[in-house]
């Protein structure tokens, strides 16, 4: 690639028109669909690596850096999808996945970001946000589950939240996952055509697909107004599951590359500690 | 196999006698060495479809079936390596990992299996314990962290806290990662020979060593007397890192053919709801 993936699908400033993006693009990838299985696995042997330095730190505790990948995007877009074979790339010891769901009465006693916060990665971790603080503003907005005041108010913390994070040692990769209404439908048709698949089906889900205009305009507002230099929001083209999965496999590995990061070194004499397990 | 690798590996009732048990065995793989990575790929696919089934049932609520994998062994032995290369075959979100450290002040003010509890997994998940509970009668009997006599009652109170996990729907699997002092000096060094790897070692790793006879002891203590029939101890031999992961991968589907899953069923009717996505 000749520019990276992580600026071709970073979001420009200024307002947001999701239908102007086709769902089944596939930005930066330059080779054929055949060749993806084989870089899917290399970029899991060049992750791995380098999620073992970052995870190395944390251990030794001579960085604060961590990692967080956050999912967001309509019913079927792929968070489940991209959990299983991106982050299944890593070692499991080094990530630490939170699925938010309805917030519980003790979450709801609470500001918005009380449980986001004490799900965010620790030093050396790649914490990954299966849904996110950001279903406030968006099922919030859409089911007006808080007063517009509120609602409002929600943008400016979220980036004031981000923003501490990042300043603290995070890196922060948004990831929307976009569909169109077309490729949900398909996807939940081979949901209620395979009996392995009831599970993920839920009748709910077409209530909220009924509100499909309203959920896209929900996020329009939320990447306008949280697309922020130090946590972009990145459109990752969700219609083809080969192709999202290599790209968000390809953020993951552009932000780890990032980090600069060599091995820790040892805090303790080398030759010393050899003398003294020859004679143990 | 003619029997199953779990009638293998488990402890026969009585004294055990860790001298009499090689750690370079192979017992019940009957292939050549230069088929485990052809069979390690067979397991993970095997077993990512039974990790599904058994997560499907927890996201429905229609089982409180779990597993809970625990890991003990010597440093060195290996259990980062398991998690690693075994349980980095199945999806990451049916997983929960636990890496017991040194107890905080908090833990300490509690009884021992406090934290382990608040551990444990939830409907549908395969939790990992990285050390556990049996950390209390090792390092706790080894470096006289509490009087004989609590030791004492800890091996009564790990087995009715056992029990009571396998009757709420637990099933449990206990491998001791069985390493020779050989093989840990071997591994030591090879930390200490790599820049890439000094992360992985401490000082401390050696005074620990220094006590080898006395951890063995425990061991066997403790193997002997919380080896029950609802929660038997597995002794993996561990002196082969292919071996180790093979046999913890067997052992793991093993117990997870016994669960005897089923996809669940639909709780909605399925033709009204292809009817309503039909004209959604």
């Amino acid at each position: 690639m000749a520019k990276t993936l992580r600026k071709a699908l970073a979001l420009p400033p200024g307002p947001v028109d999701l239908s102007s993006y086709e769902s089944d693009a596939t930005t930066g990838f330059d080779e054929s669909k055949d060749d993806a299985p084989e870089l899917m696995e290399e970029l899991g042997e060049e992750l791995a690596g380098l999620q073992e330095r970052l995870f190395a730190h944390g251990q030794s505790g001579t960085s604060s850096k961590s990692v967080l990948l956050l999912l967001q995007g309509m019913d079927t877009s792929g968070k489940g999808g991209i959990i299983e074979h991106v982050v299944g790339l890593v070692d499991p010891r080094g990530v630490h996945i939170t699925s938010f769901k309805k917030p519980t009465s003790e979450e709801l006693s609470h500001d918005f970001l009380w449980r986001i916060e004490k799900a965010l990665p620790g030093p050396g971790i790649i914490g990954i946000f299966d849904r996110s603080h950001y279903e406030d503003v968006l099922i919030g907005r859409v089911r007006k589950l808080a007063d517009d005041k509120d609602i409002e108010r929600r943008y400016g913390a979220i980036n004031d939240f981000e923003d501490a994070y990042v300043e603290g040692g995070g890196t922060i990769i948004k990831c929307f996952l976009h569909i169109s209404a077309d490729d949900q439908k398909e996807r939940l048709q081979a949901r209620l055509g395979d009996p392995a698949k009831y599970w993920k089906y839920n009748p709910g889900d077409l209530d909220e697909r009924a509100l499909w205009p309203e959920y896209q305009k929900a996020y329009e507002i939320a990447l306008e107004r949280c697309s922020t230099e130090r946590a972009p929001w990145f459109l990752v083209p969700s219609g083809r599951k080969w192709y999202r999965n290599w790209a968000v496999a390809q953020l993951l590995l552009e932000h780890l590359e990032s980090l600069d990061l060599e091995w820790p070194k040892a805090d303790f004499d080398v030759e010393t500690e050899k003398k003294r397990l020859a004679t143990s």
